[in-house]
């Protein structure tokens, strides 16, 4: 139905699945084929890359580091959001697709190419991450994703193409399960996990120590923040990737930011994940604390009111949209005063806070205190609850009151 | 401006405020005193509490056991709701008042009483709880609060009291924080607590080990549901008060449950906590787990962006309202296929879920496998996608789009 | 890809486009064909449906009048949930579609059907409310939607095929707009419609009158309704079906309930619509009316925040869902006390409510007078305003405040 | 408890009320009195005002225009937000109270006074709104509210005072309902409209023509808005001031914007009023009609979601809050691309939405249309609808499905 592109970007790794893409979509479309990969901090070998690319039919390869950019413009805004998805997920994954595909779209632009293809599969989440980025980014561009297209149904027969064109592929044996990994979080998925009966493997693990086997001495830090921003660790400057870099080395030391869950995908599946997110875990613990001494309660409630719908437009993909923009203002409107300083202890899989502290601290303890005071004249409660309880009140004698369960007099 | 009432219902604990209480209003009011003692779990003294209210002056004493109460009506309705006050507190003071407000209201209206007296004092929220399910159950009953009313000012003017009119207490030093214990929780508050930057003295435990002394080995452990309630502990049927009181245990000895945070009290003060709630966490752990797999998404959702609301009624003392009976009935209207089995490991202060499993499970493995399978259409991604983006596309092409942050043409 | 189907339930209209659809369907699959009419107010012709239908291929035919269906399980929960989407449609169209769906369902499982059909277009709400509810109710069926599949491109080609294969049908010429009716309304769609900023004709009217040419007198009439359902008009008893034709009838003489907006459709694409909906209009005043006198304020304004989402639910074809289910039993719980009586007056296209009385009214005039009282202790509000204002004191003294717009200091 | 001020400046109107109050203070503390009065489109004489003012005790008097800050800054934001309380009041009264606030506060501090004092009653929602506003933008000021205090208890004590220290009021009789008047709107409460069965007689009318005798010809206009802000109206440039003056007498000559209601105060009592706010009922109309054209599905419906809060928020006097200010910026974070013009028509109290337009407008005749066309590829719609079912499917399948009322397999 649409017309072949002329060159399309494709989000390339090197492994089996993007490589046999580069050369089927070339062959397909006789397109030309630019290599796009970005750098989010999923540690794998960039070295020879390129040439892989090349010798694999790309005219043209892109390598770019988007750490910083991931760091500040998506990681560290989820966390002022206090972003969890379904109560537990810190949307690692659903992070990193948008700063990729944002690059990808600019380098659309810059080479000229009319269309942009994506390795995921038609079952998950990323794919639609990816399409619906594009489509807000870069309306004009053409979307290929060749998983939901071609004739290949599974690694053997990509092996087998990879085989029939010389692809310079790594063909390895099938994984157990599926790894993504960035400077969020790791995570797991498929394969033994989908029984979710069953309890992950002990090797299921690249981030974090196993609680069992981690250090027997806790480890206690502190974390500054200015404006809702994390700024140092232990009273010294660390900010953006190195600061990710540092917690996820100290707090997956200590086994912090596992969990084992099962979650509920866009597409309308459930699915089983495990994921690792040290630096993501402490520094939502951190953050949260520092908030409730900062943040005025109806501020933050209202924008805790607001957090499922908030990690559900990020899990979902809607990162680049006039919804999440709108959202996102609301919470950053609420960071100014969120400026200070957390300690926290991390110890055997857990994060502990021990103490929080700010110039702009709301917590009072001339208020707070069951002490005698002068601050605060305890008769003003009568009122308060007074007229607070008149609707109850009201409602009691004039309808005999509604109330949840089994009411008072029937016991 | 009120008449002196005839009868009044004291909640009374036996110690120094509430003895000092039941005098000071019999003297002040001429009331007769009939005294109510609810058994919540605080695993106090209850033994002789009878005659140490008659000799302090009370004509009426009243011991009432309200656990099985709490634990079903409260407790496990807070867990069903997934309530957490503030991302953190599993509510364990809010859900024991309207359970002992609720039984006070019995009592006067058995014995005659035209009045209530709670010793709750006028910066917390306590009092706010108490006033509000008197106002809800019985608003013709007048409400006598004397922490804001009568003239005594500390401990020491109340010993001083209890002294000269030889009312039997057992005088202690001023404590250096506050202590509330129930089934559900043990809450610790004021005193060292009032500098939010100071960790938690050690000692500061009552019903969790320290994880640091806590056992090296973990303890597995399975909890079966029946319809959003736990039914079973490994194997064997345990509900209501022996369920909390064998999970407080377990969890206990593994440090499982303990939070240290900063609140925001209903009447505008901020205010640190420290929470022991082993049988609680656990509970809410499991529970929501298998929700995972046995809860539609939308309908899980839709729950949750409820969750900080029902927390704040349970935390301000609004369990007896009409908002509060709507939104429960919410909440019940998810829990019919919550029924399963989930698996769990208590280790060095935290909780892991290792599986759960259902026979109503939603999770389908021939759904979510990347495998290829017969069960899913990939090609149906597409036209889901493509429908999903087309606002998205339009805004772009007629409006350049409106997006949070930085757009991607100025990189 | 799907194998062809045995007998296939068609939702048949006698209009050209189910007539082909009938006779397409057994061609194309050589299945046998149900013909199945709802009779949900459309006040088309039923008469001669049956012939016409086994006339066209059919070999059964089931007429069914749905019309009390539709008003006590679809249109008065509706109205008691005060559902209007996007903050004008009363949702006449998508109220209809589950109860239609839910009997073809039903009439398929009762003649061993293994397929359901419906006409609407590809484009619409209609295909997603059909399909929903299909897949909601008898996950086992086959669906199909000929619109999205058959190669007839628009009113012509299928005019040709009936000509082609003597299909009973009165081949009219091109509406200039489409029509959907039924109890609760009356919508316009399409053609001269497709410009936003033309007024729609002033004959695009089948159910209100034009206001300008409506009786000079208005027309007062009281509703009464018991546990928030209607139950009288003017003093007799009245419910259901007639009750929904009598307010019709006179609402619609004052041009009352017709609105012309542009709303969102569920597929992504932005559609112009004119509705009349006279008695949905009238009723949806008085109920309101009522509830704002028995209701309480907190239980009001819950239910009112999630009116947007309820809407959204039924808009969008979610009436058979786990969320919509929850949702509606918090909307069910707050009806209770919405007992009494509404008197409104109808004048040139406007309603007016007059006066609202209940025996469970939580009106209070003694409350509610500015006059000297008793029941009321003013110097009670100082307490409610100081705890109220405690949280905003401190904010401004220890951060300076954070406001919405201009700050005073700036003038 | 507190000490007498030494200056108070009192929101001062030249009636009865205030003038006792200016007299009162100044006898009662001794202080000096500052006299300030705020125009806000009362339609009051101030003229001669200052001089009375003086005649009665103030030292200092300040009469101050602050229509166009009501207007930019209240009650257009406020247009923006949608926001309606209860459903149905546009919040004329609560706009003005902001405004009045912080110039009172602002005087306060240029003159260097102490304190500020208010003539709300005890019972209504004004004192909160005065209140709250004080404490968040001078929280070092002491708030007098003498309606709580003083001895007098009606409006024959207030004359009986007057008389006897000579102040000149022109001492009418008691009025059957009070009024309260500015820019956006005329409110009536009290004395007669204290039965809320009563319909308000004929003549409770100030802005608005009786819709019977309003003109038989209706009146059309054209609003033009950019970024969400009216700009001219009828093609000419019209904003502020003028623009609310020349919509009031245009939309009030047509009776258009007068309501009957009861509502919730925030003190817990419900109260019944009548409204006429003829030029914001056209403006809610006429943005809300141009958003249907230009804002994206998903930032309407998120904004729409959050409209009772916002309305609640202003209703109750939290305009200067950081709540507020956070769910503004969500609010204004949707206007940017609100440009275009919208035609209405007046008629019998009735407007009446003919047209809208944009240049940026979102709406798509090419893909609205039913009619056949390239743009919108209707077999999309297939996997949009069976992956959007497909968590309704397995829950059929699965769990036999959760619904709302009666299930099908039951009739």
């Amino acid at each position: 139905m649409q017309k072949a592109p002329k060159k399309i970007v494709v989000a390339y790794s090197g492994g089996l699945d993007t490589s046999v893409m580069v050369h089927w979509l070339k062959r397909e479309y006789g397109s030309e084929i630019v290599a796009y990969c970005a750098d989010v901090g999923q540690a794998e070998e960039l070295h020879g890359l390129r040439e892989k690319a090349l010798a694999t039919g790309a005219s043209e390869v892109f390598i770019e580091d988007l750490r910083e950019e991931l760091v500040g413009e998506f990681l560290l805004p989820a966390i002022q959001a206090g972003a969890v998805y379904e109560r537990q997920y810190l949307l690692g994954t659903a992070l990193a697709r948008p700063v990729i595909a944002r690059r990808q779209v600019e380098i659309a632009r810059r080479t000229g190419a009319d269309a942009v293809a994506h390795g995921a599969t038609g079952k998950g989440n990323d794919q639609v991450r990816f399409e619906l980025a594009f489509a807000a980014l870069a309306p004009e561009l053409t979307v290929l994703a060749p998983w939901r297209t071609w004739p290949f149904r599974g690694r053997s027969e990509l092996i087998a193409y990879a085989k029939e064109y010389a692809i310079p592929v790594s063909a390895t044996l099938e994984k157990p399960y599926s790894i993504d990994r960035n400077l969020m979080h790791c995570s797991f998925e498929g394969g033994v996990l989908e029984d979710p009966w069953a309890a992950p493997p002990p090797d299921m693990r690249l981030l974090t120590a196993d609680p069992k086997t981690a250090p027997e001495t806790g480890e206690v830090l502190t974390i500054e923040f200015a404006a809702g921003l994390p700024v140092a660790v232990d009273g010294l400057r660390l900010q953006g990737v190195a600061l990710f870099e540092t917690l996820n080395a100290r707090a997956g030391k200590h086994g912090v930011g596992r969990i084992d869950l099962v979650e509920n995908r866009y597409v309308g599946i459930k699915s089983r994940g495990v994921y690792e997110t040290p630096a993501g875990t402490v520094l939502h613990a951190a953050h949260r604390a520092l908030e409730t001494i900062t943040m005025d309660r109806e501020a933050m409630q209202l924008k805790d009111s607001l957090q499922t719908r908030i990690a559900g437009l990020i899990y979902n993909g809607f990162w680049f949209s006039p919804e999440f923009a709108a959202v996102m203002a609301l919470v950053q409107a609420t960071q100014k005063n969120v400026t200070g300083t957390v300690r926290l202890e991390l110890y055997k899989g857990g994060v502990q806070v021990l103490g929080r502290k700010s110039p702009l601290s709301l917590f009072s303890p001339a208020l707070a205190t069951f002490e005698k005071d002068e601050v605060y004249d305890q008769s003003k409660a009568t009122g308060f609850i007074e007229l607070t309880a008149l609707r109850l009140k009201s409602g009691a004698q004039l309808q005999g009151g509604t109330f949840h369960g089994v009411p008072p007099d029937h016991h």
